[in-house]
């Protein structure tokens, strides 16, 4: 073709590689059962409220869903004591971290970001034409002093990502406190807080709203995909000033979130004993595993989060493809560069149990 | 603020200003029962087999949707034959119609594009920092002609609404046909078909897939929104050339498409008689509203869609406000710059007579 007909920040965009479907590991590997410790989801399932309020929507899907979401705005009103003017909701987290790169973002601006963290921050960022500074951990901290010193005049943005997917470990509330008082005024903060009912056991764990309060150009990420079990309907929200969440709401779909996510998410939100239950079984099954890790010498990162990494000692490239031939499904290392290491999700016990078994027979 | 915080281009996006929700009408009003004939709805429901696949998927929703999409995509490779490779599915043609622009559109390029149509291919043509050409039509045609004219060197994207919304009207193949030719090979034409289902009806309607087999730089887009009933779960989908689909998809939400919408709309693809329905019902209730147009000596457009664009010779602004009181809802003109004008969509038999007998009341 004569003329490059694309944008041309597509030409060297990486998309994001999801995992496979479990369906397909199946066909491809011939197994009937796959236990898969590898997308961070909910091992309990959604909520019985939730599936009820599926249940009774199904018939009314014909109707185009409240492109506002009331019913879960309310509710975090209620629960969080910010205004309507101050939430948005997307489909999924994913759609309101591509709504910030497209609210904030021109050609060549710039955005800090740990590195690795979730990949999408950058995909975002490059596609709106914007540059990502990614600042390396040290041990696997962030190196909170080297992404204030990434700061410049063209910072727009700074993502931390908190607990760090895909480490798990978390920014304490002292730290976070001392790095939010050297972030200039006018670049935006993003905190992406994917994990927080998880990582609100730990009571060293900040929470963002808080940072919000007292710095307006602050956006709090949230999502009812992990700790709601609603990672298959697509449905996250965020906190941020009136102002911003005014300029957000311009580049978001119209009717983005699906109105089986919306009755779904909203009933959700009532079940106490489900989300108690969820972080329970995560920290049950999480302990499983550390307790295998240290009786092994293999060495780990202390997780706040539903998932943890590991470092196998193997070759991780390989150990995924082993563990997937015994129907078994984990993020290996070196797709973040850490080529021995695997993030694996908490799951049920049975699960973890299962998955364990299979790591030790290839491990040895 | 000191430093404009924003992405330049948001300063004079507006935006999609969509119709309230019947709820909120009905508070707003003391209304127990409202009649919404304002966004193109099906009125006959979902299908049954699309409200079983839903029940059964409710309680597999902790699990990410496939990103892919298989299900849905097989089902369209064996009706239309093109391969998966041509097909991406998005969270409703909405989200497909902002990947059209973040695919193609760098500050500056062009795109041209109907007066009035869907407003969303402006709008995200702005967003990514274009220039929409926008022709007006002519005595409700599209002006083909004029929009060949406004194509030059900076031209991305020619988009044709056929049937057009919100004029119901269409091009018809041989002007098509004609109106392709003259497209430089490396402008990407857009053919949005969301009523594709009932335009068919229209022995002129041409099959938009018929034009991507002999020219590939061509999008199709189609919607399960309308004919399956399917708008609450944000479901639509393109066909295009394998290249460019391959970029389109670096531009998609990775899970873009929730787990309910996948099962529900492979589930409605088989059931043909809920589709025959469908278009039946649309074209009776049209009719009943051709009826009155005609026995008021009304001017209307000759619609294949699922709604009719009419002169009530009166204020439509006020229309609208006085319709509503009553409880009936429709989009009126004055959004489009057609004062007395006002689109109605087709409903169930009852409810259409239930608002032409309020529409009379008012227009006396």
């Amino acid at each position: 073709m004569a003329k490059n007909i694309f944008r041309k920040e597509l030409k060297d965009l990486k998309p994001y590689i999801p995992g496979k479907p479990v369906e397909k590991v199946m066909e491809e590997y011939g197994l009937t059962e796959v236990v898969k410790l590898a997308s961070n989801e909910n091992p309990l399932g959604p909520s019985k409220l939730a599936i009820e309020a599926i249940i009774n929507e199904a018939p009314r899907v014909n109707i185009y869903p409240d492109p506002s979401v009331e019913i879960v705005k309310e509710k975090l009103m209620q629960k969080h004591g910010f205004p309507r003017e101050q939430i948005v909701v997307g489909n999924g987290g994913e759609e309101i971290i591509k709504m910030i790169a497209m609210t904030f973002i021109n050609e060549g601006d710039e955005a800090v970001m740990q590195d690795p963290t979730f990949s999408l921050y950058d995909i975002t960022i490059s596609h709106m034409g914007g540059v990502s500074k990614k600042i390396p951990l040290v041990d696997f901290e962030t190196d909170l002093d080297a992404m204030i010193d990434a700061i410049n005049e063209k910072t727009k943005l700074v993502y931390l990502c908190n607990p760090n997917n895909p480490i798990g470990n978390i920014v304490s509330k002292d730290k976070l406190d001392n790095f939010v008082d050297k972030i200039p005024e006018d670049v935006v903060l993003v905190l992406d807080e994917a994990y927080f009912e998880y990582a609100s056991r730990n009571i060293e764990y900040p929470d963002g709203l808080e940072v919000l309060k007292r710095r307006p150009n602050t956006i709090v990420l949230r999502t009812f995909a992990k700790i709601a079990g609603l990672a298959g309907l697509r449905i996250g929200y965020a906190f941020s000033s009136e102002e911003i969440i005014t300029e957000m709401a311009k580049t978001k779909g119209v009717f983005n979130v699906n109105r089986i996510a919306q009755v779904a998410a909203a009933a959700a939100m009532g079940d106490d004993e489900h989300i108690k239950n969820t972080v329970d079984l995560n920290y049950e099954s999480i302990g499983y595993m550390v307790d295998y890790f240290e009786s092994k010498g293999l060495r780990y990162v202390k997780t706040s989060a539903n998932f943890i990494f590991a470092d196998l000692g193997i070759d991780s490239k390989q150990t995924f493809v082993d563990l997937q031939k015994k129907g078994m499904i984990m993020r290996p290392g070196f797709i973040w560069g850490y080529e021995t290491w695997a993030r694996i999700s908490s799951g049920s016990m049975e699960d973890t149990k299962k998955f364990m078994t299979a790591l030790d027979e290839i491990i040895g």
